[in-house]
């Protein structure tokens, strides 16, 4: 029976011997690469955080204690020693293992986690609550060199240092978040990596002073004199926190030490480890970026399966020819060029192309700098993250009228990410912003056109939002605000996106019942006076809006408003979306039926609308 | 003639002798305190920024360079030399100058700036595009000691370090934000403004070593070796920027040479400038705090002219009676303790207070993991700012359903900040979060029973919003979701909040034209199934919202999607609302009358709707 099947609890994990915690640390690891190649997942990552993970559990109890993940890349290792290492195949799966920190899960997860820089914030909630109400748990945060670079973590540490309370927050320092790190803290990080081992200083310091407590206080007065020299120009310590490190991350008897000491201190710590990712796996070491977050692979050559192309790739090839033919024409990305499709643009146009780390809201203010300058910038970033920058775009972008153009990547159901990923707001957020243009590409084709539009015709804030994955079986092309792309006499399914995949399936089958719908698809969301569904609402007097989005953003509602301003009289109506609800992780083809928005779904109210029988398919 | 009465540009500044710009200072000075003091504005902030904003443009020219201010409370000394003299007597007032800058109002005016810490992200957006498109224009960003609580601006220095851009970033640091100043950034500036001199040792080594280029780069590098052992522990070096300082920020000629020597430096520096907020005016100076923004004033004595009680003042209270009897309640604020009402619960509770900066970000995450832990956290905040926090109350509080209370202050129009500070979004982007209840009191009485039902009866994510300002002729109290105020028969005037007084008064006009208006007020906005509504529309048939939110936020289009869900046939509808525009500054009723929501565009619209000629009143 190897070790890590005995292993349940922080508690199981103190129990074990000093080999017994190194040779679970190799378990863990093989385990992780041998479930993650079945399910896909956060591989290099995590396997940066084996070591880290087992030390923390050795000094704290993660069902008392409160142990925050930031962004929860790297939460793997601590689910799997926290009871769901067998349910560990689920990962990522409906109903399975979330791929996040999810306290509905388990009590050991203390927060949620799947944006970037919250990690410190929630640590300082959590101590004053604790200190409020006199208990006495831990609060540690683990926060990346990544989601380092987020203003959020800067206001965090700000307040952690001024909070005076016993906080420990872990720097998990790989020089990478999910592609190569940049700007100012990198900076700063490069010249602290390059120290001598402090940590071991301090350890020979604190052997000849325990035990008796005014020794202890005298020292660490000395201590404080000390360090100011040893370390000068550390930004932690400028901002009041007490640094510690930086340690080996993949040392685990030394983190535990350091953990421990870091525990001991009871002020805010910042513990500084540094970690590879991919540790232990050759191809994960050495393309950590393309490791990231992955589909299942060859566990012994890390050979991807292959997928298909999608509108991200499309989007960055795109968005060359552009470049190619206007020059003031240039690219921002938040730590997103991979995943936006983007890292063509960066080799073709280095100079036009700017990486600003996981910093959405400096992104946009950025942007709106360099359109009053007269360049073209395009923001590409996934919808959930754009979620950090509303206040930006009105106030940087909208109140002046600028021209920017957002690229609105993983718009609608993201999968297996889940509720901390799905981009169901954006429509809605967008909708808040003065003079927002919203396009929504329902093909490759109409991405090129509709991003070409946005470019070179739309003179305000403009977004364009397309999804994850490919297109389907929708490969027309129409710049229209609104195209009928299939007429019907009975009721007006109105759609946009890939949603008018399900749209069309949904009609064929509806057809088969005598149900004759006719299909408006929407290429501009908002401006649009909607007229070409009102014309075909005056024809069916029915309308259906199919849409992947929360109920707040639906474009349904903006409909029956121009309806009742133009007086269509509409028999039936109804507004199929996703609700008010939160979207939990699986495919998007499931979420799509379970949240009944899917053809069948289609179907059945369709024909309820039109006052048939609904055969079930 | 004054010299004052000469100056309209940067160009005219240049053109004066030593003495005369020692004078312009004070005659600067002088003009400001008459001028605020009959129009009311912000004293203080721009008060401490007359010889820092002289010192700028005795450098540079303002018509081409590029000088972008944060916030702007600091910018009237900017407006009144580059052409804004003559018209600073209609600051803040319909059709007059804006208190903030404005590109639209002048080309002197770089990028819009009302809310905080956006002014480095710009400075880095203008100074990429000028360097890819050849140009050769500065770019100077001035950034407060509070605005740099916040995390945008964090971002923003690490851009402007890794852009290698010349860009000059001048802090002025006041050593205290709009209230007083917190967090681990007053840590570190606390230790840099007890550094003696040291821009007069760079000026001697310039002094010797300027003209020859060579000689000057030999001198620089050794200059950076000498800088790093006098300046240990500066967090600006640590992230690479240049820091110089601090110097002293009302002796005009050593800040010009200050700028001067930053400007030539061609690369990303720190210029630390302490100033006095309020400085020249003794009043001002003694309580910075009371005279930041201000109605109109003695400008002998500083007496303030007495204004009503307000919202803001009674939830500051009635936060306090609540906190009194429930230990789990705990308030924030993000550096607006005084414009929240919340300086009392401070007094009162210190310990269950806690001011984070300007941080909102930062606030509603740890707000979040507060209420996982227990507590009842209430975040006290302006609609406007809020804005910035979209993404934590997404992620951090509605994912989990957690119970965190915002109370959204100077919601609707807020009258003379104008444009940036409109709190016009709020309902549609607090829409946006999943399970979020909105509560709109129209009264102090309903604010009071509000907060009490948010406190103690929601269990989720909740926003009790009320207006700048006090109550009008509504003073009734009402907690039901819906209530019916006034009976009648021919339409449904659907209001809320203190738009309310609007439809009252509209209603005594319409009764006297013939027409019988039922007034519905909602309490809740959301989740509301509108059923009071819906019965009133099947009476009357036709329904006017009437509305202080942008389009995108308007109830009214919840209300006509219920309508069609529950098959109301409504006959004529109209939704006043703001619409999509951007709303400048006015006072409030000259806003509503302006954008047609006031009792008079009711009554035409209402009596439009029923079919009646419309009296102009």
């Amino acid at each position: 029976m190897s070790i890590l099947e005995k292993i349940n609890s922080s508690a199981d994990i103190k129990a074990l011997s000093r080999a017994e915690v190194h040779a679970l640390c190799e378990e863990l690891r093989r385990f992780e690469i041998e479930s993650i190649s079945k399910t896909g997942g956060h591989l290099a990552s995590n396997l940066g955080a084996v070591e880290l993970t087992v030390a923390i559990h050795r000094v704290y109890d993660t069902a008392q204690d409160r142990l925050i993940f930031d962004v929860g890349h790297q939460s793997y290792t601590h689910k799997i020693i926290t009871g769901r290492r067998e349910s560990f195949h689920t990962l990522r799966q409906r109903h399975g293992v979330s791929g996040f920190p999810k306290p509905n899960e388990a009590k050991d997860d203390a927060f949620i986690a799947g944006h970037a820089s919250t990690s410190v914030s929630a640590a300082v909630g959590m101590a004053k609550a604790r200190t409020l109400q006199g208990e006495d748990y831990d609060v540690v945060a683990v926060i990346g060199d990544g989601a380092l670079t987020g203003g959020l973590a800067f206001e965090g540490l700000c307040n952690a240092a001024a909070s005076n309370e016993p906080i420990v927050i872990i720097l998990n320092d790989n020089n990478m978040s999910i592609s190569k790190n940049v700007g100012g803290t990198a900076h700063l990080l490069q010249a602290m990596r390059m120290r001598p081992g402090y940590i071991n200083f301090k350890k020979w310091f604190r052997s000849v002073s325990s035990h008796t407590r005014w020794i202890y206080e005298f020292v660490h007065r000395t201590k404080e004199r000390l360090k100011s020299r040893i370390l000068p120009g550390n930004v932690f310590s400028d901002l009041g926190l007490y640094y510690l490190g930086p340690v080996d991350g993949h040392d685990v008897d030394k983190l535990e030490n350091a953990v421990r000491l870091a525990r001991e201190l009871r002020r805010p710590v910042l513990l500084h480890v540094l970690t590879k990712k991919g540790k232990g796996c050759p191809y994960a070491e050495a393309h950590p970026d393309k490791y990231h977050g992955v589909g299942p692979f060859d566990p012994v050559t890390g050979e991807l399966a292959p997928v298909g192309e999608s509108f991200s790739d499309k989007m960055g090839k795109y968005l060359c020819e552009a470049a190619e033919k206007d020059g003031r024409i240039v690219v921002i990305t938040a730590a997103m060029a991979g995943g936006t499709g983007t890292e063509c643009f960066e080799d073709t146009f280095p100079r036009r192309f700017f990486d600003v780390g996981i910093a959405e809201g400096h992104a946009v203010t950025m942007a709106g700098a360099m359109a009053k300058q007269g360049l073209v910038p395009v923001f590409a970033v996934y919808s959930s993250f754009l979620q950090r920058s509303l206040d930006m775009m009105i106030h940087d972008v909208s109140l002046e009228g600028l021209h920017v153009v957002f690229c609105v990547d993983r718009a609608g159901l993201v999968g297996s990410d889940g509720e901390t990923h799905q981009g169901l707001f954006d429509i809605s957020y967008l909708g808040t912003v003065p003079g927002m243009t919203v396009l929504a590409p329902g093909s490759f084709e109409e991405l090129r056109a509709m991003l070409g539009y946005a470019l070179g015709s739309v003179t305000g804030p403009v977004a364009v939002r397309y999804p994850r994955g490919g297109e389907g079986r929708y490969t027309d092309c129409s710049m229209a605000a609104e195209t009928v792309i299939r007429e019907g006499s009975d009721i007006t399914l109105l759609c946009y996106g890939t949603m008018v995949n399900e749209a069309l399936d949904a009609a064929d089958k509806l057809a088969m019942q005598g149900v004759s719908a006719e299909i408006v698809k929407l290429g501009i969301l908002f401006p649009n006076r909607y007229d070409a569904c009102l014309q075909s609402l005056r024809k069916t007097g029915r309308i259906l809006a199919v849409e992947e989005v929360c109920a707040a953003g639906c474009i349904g509602r903006r409909v029956l408003e121009a309806c009742s301003e133009n007086e269509v009289h509409i028999r039936a109506a109804n507004l199929l979306n996703l609700g008010d609800g939160i979207i939990p992780h699986g495919t998007v083809a499931q979420l799509r039926h379970d949240y009944g928005i899917d053809a069948d779904a289609i179907v059945r109210c369709a024909a309820q609308l039109c006052g048939r029988d609904v055969r079930e398919p």
